[in-house]
Parts: C-alpha cells; structure tokens; sequence
C-alpha cells in the first residue's frame, strides 16, 4: 500500500528555486579572473541561471546534453551549475589544469555540445578545439569586451552577450529525479579518465546530508569559501549545500596564494572554508610570516589527501579553528565520511581528541562502508585490521558514464582502491592505496606508514616505499630514500632508526636505496608504478 | 538519460540499521509505568525491534497492516516504531487522551490487526476492545506477570513474551520508498478525525530536514529529550532524526510533572527537549519555585500553540537555553517552519531578535509555503497581508487514508486552515484559524489579535473574539468576556480599552458581551463554533 504523501522529484533547481524564495537577499561574492570582487545575490544567479537556460535553448542545446565547464569557482560557474542540470542538461565539469591531450579526450568523450571557459583558459582551448568536433559552440565567461579578437576559435562567444539577450522567465521543467544532473571524470593515474555521473536525487540528498551538523554544518548564519575547485567533484557540493542552507558564499576565482584567500576570508567575514592540504599550508605560512590571525573563521574542511597533525594543530590550538578532516572520491559525489567528535570524546584531552580528528572520520546516514580482505570478508572494526574499503550509498556510482563495468564492485559495494583500517566507534583511518600495500606473509603492511618513518628522519627529503617479490614471504617493502641536499645518512642508520619506531619488526623494510629522485605526477603524487618499473631488476638482499 | 549513481530506497529500517552500526552504543533511557528508569542501547533497540519483526509475521500480520499503539514515550514504543515498519506494516499511533468512542472509531476506521499499549490504558482497552472487531490481537507493552488476571480481554498478550522468544536475526526488506509506513489521525474538532499516511520516503526526508542546523540542529553529541508525545505526529520525527544523527533519547514515560522533567534533563544531562507549552510551562513553574536551573540544556523547540513572550523570555535571559518556536500539523509531518535567525538578525538587540523569534520560523528545504486571498491569489511576503496558509512539499499530505479526496487543496497546495502573514525575510506569523478569522469590509481581522487585547486587561479572566454577520461590512468582530472573580469591568470601559492599543479603528469590535464562561474542549482550545451557536439570536447593536 502507497502512503499519501505528495509527490516532488529531488531536483537541482528546486535547491535554486528554494533559496531564491528564502534567502533571495544574501550575498555571493566572487573574486573574478580581472582581479575585482563580483557581488550580487541568490536572486540575481537565479534570475540568470534562468537566462542561461533560455540561451540553452535558443542554442538549441538537446536534453541530456552535455555542457562542459573550464572555469574558475566564481557566480557564472554556480549559474552553470543550475542553468544547465536545471533545464534538463548534463553539466560536464572539465579539470582545466589536466594535460591538453587528456583535456581534448575528456570533451569528446563527453560529446560536450558547448564549452564554458574563464578567459585564463584561452590557450588550452585555442590547442584543442579543432580536436573537438562535438563542440558547437565555445563561450567565454567574459563581457563582449574581455573576447580577444582573432582567437581563431570559430564562432567565439562572450557569456553576457550570450545570455544577456534572453528573457528570465523560465519555468524549470519537473524532470525525473533519477536524470543526469552533471558528470565529472575522475584523473586516475592509469588507464583513461572516467566519468561519474551524478543524478538530481544523488546531488540533493547529498546536499541535505553535507549540510548536517555532524558533518559541515551549514546554517543560514554562514559564510562559506569554497576553495576547493568547482571542477573537483562539484566543489565537494557546497554550491548546492549552500543553497539548500541560505548561506553566503564567498568564490576565490583564480587567486590561491595565501594573501588572497586570507584577505577574502577577513573582508567577507567567512565562517566556513573547504579546501586541500596544500592550499591550507600555502595559508597558514602566510598568516605566519605575517603574524594574522582569523577574525570569523570558525570551521574548515580538509579533504582530498590526508592533513598533517601539524597542520590540525595550527588551526585548531593556534587559530582557533575547527578542522573537519573528510574522506571522498569522485565516485562518492564526494562525501564518504568527515571527523567529528561523538559525545563520548568530548571530555577527553586535547591530545586524546587530536588521535581521534587524525582519522578521517564517520560515515553519515546515506552512505556506508566497510573493509574486507581479499576474498570480501568483512573485518572487523578494531582500528587495526586493514582491508580494502568498499562503499555504498545513494551517492555512490553504480558505474561509469559509457563504461559502466569498469567500475568494481564486491556484492554492490563500490571498491573505492584505498586500504583502510575502521574502529570500534566507526571511524575510519585510510592506511594505503590498494595497489600499493605490501602484502608479506599473509599480513598487510602500509607502504604510506613505513615511508612516513623515513621522513621523520631529519636526512630525508623523500621517501617511497614498494613491494618486491620474495619467494617466502611473497613480498617485502624497500624504501627509495632522496636525501636532503649535503645530509648524509647510511644504509644502517636508516634501518636502525626503524628500530627505535613503533612498528612491528616484520614491517621493518628489507632494504633502504638511496636515489637521486623519486617520479611525481601533475598533483604532486608520488608515481610508484613508475618507480617499480625503475626498480624492475632490483633483487632483494640475502637474509 | 538517467544517471549511473546507486538505486537505495530511502526507507525507515536504513536508519536502524545506519544507528546501529554507527552508533550502537549510545544510550536510550526510559521512564516506565513503574516508574524506574530503564536502560540500554540503540544496538538492544534494534536487537529487539527484529524480535519485533519475527513476532509480527508468526503471528501472520500480513504486509501494509496497522499495528495500533496507545503508548507514552519510551523505548518498547520505539521499537515498534521500527519493527512495525521496518517489516512492512503501518505503524498506528493512537492518542489514548482521546474519548473511548473516538479512540474506537479511529482503531476500526484504520482497521488495525494489533494493538499495543501501556498498561496504563489498560481501562482504555477493556473498554473498547469488544467495538473492535478487526483487532486479531492486544498486547500489552510489560513483562508476563504484568498482565493482570482476568482482563476481559480475550488473548491478551505480554509484549515481552510475545518478542521475547522471537529470534533476533531478521532481514529488513527493500520495500518501495513510497509505500506507507505510519499512520496519524488529526483530532480534528469538527467531523471524523481524519488520518495522515506518511510514506518511508516521507519520513527520511523529514529526518534529513529537521536534523539541520537551521532547524534542529541534532548531532551525535546531542542527548535528545521527546517530551511532545509520540502519538502526536510522531514526536515530531525525533525517533527517526535521533538515529540519523546518533543522539542519545531519553524518553520520559508517562511522568509530565516539572519535578519529573527537571530530574531527567538534568540526571541525564540532555541538551536538547521537544513540547508543547503547557508542560513547559509546568516546568518553568517548578524552576522557578525551587530556585533550579539547567546544567545542560541548550535548546528547546515549542510548537503545538503559539508560545508566550515570556516563556521565550524565562528560557533565553534566565536560564540560557534557546527557544525554537515551531509551526506545523500531522498533515505536515509535522515540520512546517522553525524560528531560528538568519545572520543579518544576529547583530540586533535582544529585544528586536524576540520579535523575530516570536514569529513561527520560516520554511525548511523540502518544504515550501505562501499566503493567498479568498481567490487563491499569492499575496506579499510584507508581515501585515494576513492570509489562508498554503504549504506544499515531500512530507506534506496528498489525501487523508480511505478519505483522499477530504484534503482540501489550492492548485495542489495543501490548504492549512491557518491564516498568517509571511515577512519580507520569509518568517511566517499565525494570525488566525481561517474559520474564525473575520472578514469585514473586504479585510481580515484576526480573532486572536482581538482577544489577546481583551485578555491583556487586568478585569478579564477569558475572551473569545468572533464575527457576526453585518449588512454592510459582511462581519463584524465581537468580544464575549468572562469576568475574573469579584472584578468589575463595563462595556464601555472595555471599548475605550482597544483605543489605548495599537489597532486600527476598524479592527476595534462592534461589541462586549460579558458571559459566564466559554466552552473549551478537552485539549484546552475555546470551541468557538459552540460560542456562534449559543449567540446565534444575538444582533449587533445599531450605529
């Protein structure tokens, strides 16, 4: 038997819809790439999101259409975010800073039908647009005035002419809850990208979960700077959590440094700020040097890779800052889990809390996780017995975009790749990449702990650790070691320091080599599989 | 072109089993009918409601049947929250303050197979039981030696027994997310009460949406205390948000009294209570007298009736503990609006955030509301154009259960039967039922403005404002006034009375009619429509 309760799809515009009703008045402010602060309100994004769409259509743009985006966090990024997945179109969130090549391949993957970009990204898209067919029409996020002439890109419009011409009546269609609402690919570092494709259910019901007050706790009352790039998994979802909670937001556009974002955060009065460990450091030294400190900040999320104690520390001891350590992908819209404190922490120490806000957190009721071992056994939640970490939940893919079974799966849980350990009070503490972990005598071994031990040592700059094949013990873990420019540190002292650390005598690596450097990738990751394929003749000492 | 994120439906039985596995240790205590406290886990909760769940299939409860409760607040109530339907039937929430006959007619309209209750209503059931012929089973919620001998109730069952020898091992099944899950009827005063059935859907929603900070505000570090009743639309959904977010419940049984309130919020610390201003008022009362205050409570949400000046007052300035004023019916699940400031309020003065927060709140994401004319006409957000409150969202009803078409509806906008101003800020203010609002010369005066006036006189004990029919103005307002003991006031001195405050000449009433008391009804609110009837040969005075 149905119950009798009304009947509405979750949709992206009814987020638009409803702060335009509620919150019409507050604030977004957006630094621009010409240097100057934008200011307008919801209103004002609503009245254009709704122009946007009607240009959409009068350009012809199909249903279901994908609609790429090359472009900094700023107003006319947030009225692509509504004008396109509103009206019934995909918007295809490109990440400009990728390689040309892979930039192009993504767009003709995606079959993008019109491309949006800051006019930073003029050059990339002058290299690659006779490389996209699929592209009708490119468009500037500029005034008439900001398109350089002779661009060479056929057809070139500014974003203002594009939409300033049309009506902003527009009535958002009442689409099925379960359509493609916008679609990012993840930047692997094998094989080609691939596409999640989020839906308006998935993008809503994360946007209510996000905004709780166990994870970022958003309200009305809130000033929130989006840091992290509206091209990475949505800005984490703020540009439709912010709307779903009335909150002012403040965009950087393309200025990072730490004197700009501090400024920013000072001047707008932010209360709420998301962003990466190295941006957050590029941050902090500056407050440093400078001797700031922050006015109205009162919490930070940091996701993306994992923060240093240090870097908790200087926040919370020093700035008085609360630091949201998370945990996400691509594949989970972002959201897996984010650390805060449950009541039965909140009598322990400063340090007891500091163990616990190292951790990457809990999940929040949508999603869920668990870690199995290699046959898809369930572990346990004991804070020490790693497994790879599977998730599932109404944001999690369930494939993806044109290749929906290269997604892996262990009974319909999402192989998320990373090796994590999760204790008895579910918070979770991601240990490796899955295909990084040293597995020796039926136990696994984080390469990401045992190379963090040779970066504590004060001779070394940087420190790999790998798996190599062992006939006993299948594999054992070595440590590619850079050493700080004129320290010098032995082979055995390396091995000796290991002793003096809290790891087991098995995890101890079988061997240190010391090497001039070690392969990084675009994001500043360490390129492992290229070091093993460096190290392919490498034979293990004999024991 | 739909999107490729996971299909999970959104059902009650995900939120025990997300508490459970996130926080199954937290606590959930109870005061009993006996009156000592009762102790455990939400892991024992959801232990126990699978026992639930194996005891309604043995005893052949087929699928979307009612399971009727007439139950305080406790935790074998919660357990039939979920077990009932979690499993698939409909969850009935019977008010027991109701009279026999209503109590039976609900229970045969909504053909319940089972009912469960207190002992405390024991005489309840004996009473009605033999009217109930669809009632296959009776259980009362005790021990077996709780049951006493010789009922008259043919089959009675402990609770105890009945689950207790159930296995606890029970698969929750994937039901639609739209199927029905619980069931409330409307004590409404005119007609058959009618039911609302909420949706799995509904419901979760509704979980998501009050937990937020600008509602709510419930995480895992909250100790939650449903003092509003858990056959009153569900204690406003707190059983369902309190296990989204992990709060620890405690529950007060049957024991309203201050001294009772107090000892629990303060002997288990809670931060944050749910009711209704009679029994906050009780238990201001009780502070008061005995020189108390609150260690530990943070926050209160009072809705049901509008709530005083100076109970936000005592709450705010005495004791420190913020008040949430709330507007919202069973046919809304019950969340309409809740009053929390936006951050423009947050630099006024005490006194100009009391006027915000006397005001009901303001809309929620999921939810929506306006105000319109006798035409179904949208009128100004301006805070003075009174009109019929409309609302509309995913846990707002679309028909009443085996009477849909008796919900009254505006362009499918469910028609409140309040009457209200919307502020520019989207803070709605009740002004008046829409059956006793008067309409005179084509405007709106509220009844309760005018009576609340009358009340404010120190001679005046009660005053019942309504309309009579005019010639030329269509309605004109009246005042029937019951004098206090041995207080003398004259009709005229009354009238001269309304031109000391501030209303508008038009708004003053055409009449005072001293009476010897006006009816009320068995919850407290003056039957106006019994005062019309008696006063039905009444005429205006000529003038």
């Amino acid at each position: 038997m149905l119950g009798l309760m009304q009947q509405h799809p979750l949709l992206v515009s009814s987020l638009l819809r409803f702060v335009e009703r509620h919150n019409g008045d507050v604030e977004i402010v957006s630094r621009r790439v010409e240097g100057d602060l934008h200011r307008y309100t919801w209103s004002d994004a609503a009245r254009r999101a709704r122009q946007l769409a009607n240009a959409l259509d009068r350009t012809h743009v199909g249903n279901d259409s994908r609609v790429g985006t090359m472009a900094w966090n700023g107003y006319r990024h947030l009225e692509l975010y509504y004008g396109v997945s509103g009206s019934g179109r995909v918007l295809h969130t490109i990440n400009p800073r990728l390689h040309p090549e892979q930039v192009a391949w993504i767009v003709n993957h995606a079959e993008d039908e019109v491309v949006c970009f800051d006019t930073t990204f003029l050059p990339l898209v002058q290299s690659i647009h006779a490389k996209c067919p699929t592209v009708k029409l490119w468009v500037a996020l500029c005034e008439e005035d900001g398109l350089v002439p002779n661009s060479g890109i056929p057809g070139l419009a500014s974003y203002e002419v594009w939409i300033g011409t049309q009506s902003d009546h527009y009535e958002w269609p009442a689409l099925d809850e379960n359509r493609a609402s916008s679609l990012c690919y993840t930047s692997g570092t094998t094989g080609n990208p691939k596409g999640a494709l989020y839906t308006h259910r998935s993008t809503v019901l994360h946007a209510y979960a996000t905004a709780l007050p166990d994870v970022m706790c958003l309200s009305t009352r809130d000033t929130v700077l989006p840091v992290v790039p509206m091209f990475h998994v949505n800005a984490w979802g703020l540009p439709y959590s912010a709307a779903l909670s009335g909150c002012k937001l403040v965009f950087p556009g393309p200025a990072m440094d730490g004197k700009s974002i501090h400024d920013l955060i000072e001047g707008e009065r932010v209360t709420f700020a998301a962003g990466v460990p190295t941006i957050w450091q590029m941050l902090l030294t500056y407050l440093q040097a400078n001797g700031l400190t922050f006015s109205t900040l009162a919490r930070t999320v940091i996701g993306g890779s994992a923060c240093t104690p240090a870097m908790i520390d200087a926040f919370r001891a020093r700035y008085g800052v609360e630091v949201l350590h998370a945990w996400g992908m691509t594949e989970t819209s972002p959201l897996g889990t984010l650390c805060t404190l449950k009541h039965k922490h909140l009598s322990l120490s400063p340090e007891a809390q500091m163990k616990v806000l190292l951790k990457q957190g809990r999940s929040v009721f949508g999603v869920d996780m668990k870690v199995v071992d290699e046959d898809g056994r369930e572990l346990p939640w004991d804070g020490t017995s790693p497994g790879n970490l599977l998730t599932s939940g109404h944001w999690v893919v369930q494939g993806y975009f044109k290749d929906e079974s290269a997604a892996p799966f262990v009974d319909e849980w999402f192989t998320t790749g990373d090796v994590a350990t999760i204790d008895p009070d579910g918070y979770l503490q991601i240990t490796d990449r899955s295909k990084d972990v040293i597995k020796s005598g039926g136990e696994w071994i984080s390469s990401i702990e045992i190379e963090s031990i040779a970066m504590a040592h004060p001779a070394v700059a940087m420190a790999a650790c790998i798996g190599v094949k062992h006939p006993k013990w299948d594999e054992r873990p070595i440590v590619a070691v850079v050493r700080k420019l004129g320290a010098n540190v032995s082979r055995e002292e390396m091995l000796a320091f290991y002793a003096t650390k809290s790891v087991a005598k098995w995890q101890v690596p079988d061997d240190i080599l010391f090497v001039d450097s070690i392969p990084l990738g675009a994001t500043g990751k360490m390129l492992k599989n290229e070091l093993r394929e460096h190290l392919r003749d490498y034979r293990l000492p004999s024991t």
